[in-house]
């Protein structure tokens, strides 16, 4: 039976990289030595966290004035990171609350002893379209502006044509569609993800900081490993890192450089997400929850109207070979995540197996 | 040939957790779904994670009072958790600074905004034996004493036998003698060990810490992601875990209930390190660093007295298969770390080596 993973993370990796990550196991590139053994202190090591910073300065296109930084924790350690090193002049980061991870986010920004704003919210309306900037925004007021490029759980997302214009200082969470999509890094003062979305298995997070902005910052009571100087200064080595989950990162952008890079995966997303779409458009017993251009690429969220008709329908799923399809609990109905990894034949099998059970009913 | 690896960390894992590895990339447990790519969220994974939990638990003796905790970070970030969690009343971490790492817990507690007060230091005489606590200590000026267990880089350290007495709050970094030797669990109010030496790969760190003594603590400006609070109440999985460190861990803790526990551990480092302190102490060529009952079972460190003839023969072990045996740049000479996965043919082929080249001079 085909089994597809629609998991909204960890989700699926490239099926060569699994490969070589079982090949790596036994000795990584003639070390004598496992990958899960090999030291951070290693010339084996130090190649590869070269090379995956080159792959995503290359991928991204990551200009020099921008450092590239392997950090753990997540994106929920990120949510405290971010505030304590950049929230200094005014001490209140504004966040347009477009779903569930910028709510943790301006709750986070608070719990460090900043003052995470919500400066608009959609969460009233279950998140189901994108906050706008208020008119009045004043970015004086904030020493940045926080949003969520990509809301995984709500299926929304501020493309790249869709920002928030402000001239003030922004930054994003892009956990769940970096490299999906492409964005002028230029635009952003700061980016952050997760990487068991796009980037590879869970336990490794990117970010990128501009680094004259962070020149300009005085920390207070900060130590070493919340401090994004500590990683600049010591090339992300400061202490021992996620050996095996930035050896399988590179693995990934290897395997994304191999594919073409972002804007062929942009246009894999919008053809595997436009067919899901426009099969919910047309269908009368299911609808997508998120409507128009405000809609994710990589998280589709949908629904028949009918919670328990759904959960049953996400259980027959999984049996059928389709996994991880039930939505999150905040929302319901179903949520189909398709990252970079994703097999093409997912959302054929997919739509195929909705238009089964519809015709069921 | 014969190849041993001597790192202090990333370390060797059992071959029988790299072959089960291996199994699992294709199909973790018949989830139809590599392990690399199944949800935290899944039954699955709760199997695992709960069993790591258990297995520690009974290793360890860890009484219900205590949680076991699963963080990113490494010890280095508890050296910032420990005191924002736990330094609330005097605001004082008393450290006895017996080495590299002791040292960086002492000036990470200050980062953050406590103090970090080395009541006792054997810098000056380069951490060649232990600090011990000065008689005129009291415990009440003190939120706590921070020890290292065992110290990585200079080859001592705080056996069972030989705790510092105290009868205040004490906090111990286990990272480099986790499970290795055995501890009674209560004399410590927290313990912490980042998993690459004796647990499994980089990338997970574990913390045990007494409920009762965190219940007492008023938090300030401390974020979730830095909260030992928030991951009692979310077992661990507020936010997205090392997914496959901590699946890792679980597989070497399981290789370890196999091979009879932390006493039979115990044996064996006394048996391998023995050996090779015995063939020091017998050696007029070779010397060890560290005298008496002060030194480490996992990492033996010595020299032949001249900083070049150490690295050439450190260079010359390494082409005959002995591999990382150089000393800490900050110690110099060599450093043999053995942890539990370290074969017992190790020593002898170190031994061998060794005697074979003093021959040669």
């Amino acid at each position: 039976m085909q089994s597809f993973n629609f998991s909204a993370g960890p989700a699926v990796l490239p099926a060569s990289v699994l490969s070589q990550i079982q090949r790596d196991l036994q000795e990584a590139q003639g070390s004598q030595t496992s990958i899960l053994e090999i030291s951070h202190r290693s010339a084996t090591f130090q190649k590869i966290i070269d090379q995956a910073q080159k792959r995503l300065r290359d991928l991204m296109k990551i200009p020099n004035d921008y450092a590239v930084l392997f950090i753990q924790g997540g994106g929920s350690l990120q949510f405290e990171m971010m505030p304590l090193n950049f929230a200094n002049k005014t001490g209140k980061v504004a966040v347009l609350d477009s779903g569930s991870f910028a709510h943790k986010a301006a709750l986070a920004a608070t719990a460090v002893g900043k003052e995470g704003v919500e400066v608009a919210s959609s969460r009233a309306e279950k998140y189901r379209f994108l906050p706008s900037l208020p008119s009045d925004f004043d970015p004086a007021d904030y020493d940045y502006l926080h949003i969520t490029a990509n809301n995984t759980i709500e299926g929304t997302a501020y493309h790249a044509n869709n920002l928030p214009q402000t001239t003030g200082r922004l930054v994003a969470d892009m956990s769940s569609n970096i490299l999906a999509e492409p964005y002028d890094i230029t635009k952003f003062d700061a980016v952050f993800a997760g990487a068991q979305k796009n980037l590879g298995p869970a336990g490794i997070t990117l970010a990128i900081v501009k680094k004259e902005w962070l020149a300009e910052q005085t920390l207070h009571n900060v130590g070493p490993m919340m401090s994004y100087q500590t990683y600049i200064d010591k090339d992300s080595l400061y202490n021992t890192p996620p050996v095996f989950a930035i050896y399988a990162l590179n693995l990934v952008l290897g395997w994304l450089e191999e594919q073409g890079g972002v804007e062929v995966m942009f246009k894999k997303h919008q053809v595997m997400a436009g067919k899901l779409y426009d099969y919910l458009d047309h269908s009368d017993f299911y609808h997508a929850l998120v409507k128009g251009d405000q809609r994710s690429w990589t998280n589709v969220v949908f629904t028949t109207g009918d919670a328990k008709r759904d959960a049953a329908i996400a259980e027959k799923a999984d049996k059928a070979g389709l996994h991880n399809l039930a939505g999150h609990r905040s929302v319901g109905g179903f949520r189909a995540s398709m990252y970079n990894a994703q097999a093409d034949e997912a959302v054929e099998a997919l739509i195929t197996f909705l238009e089964q059970v519809r015709k069921e009913y």
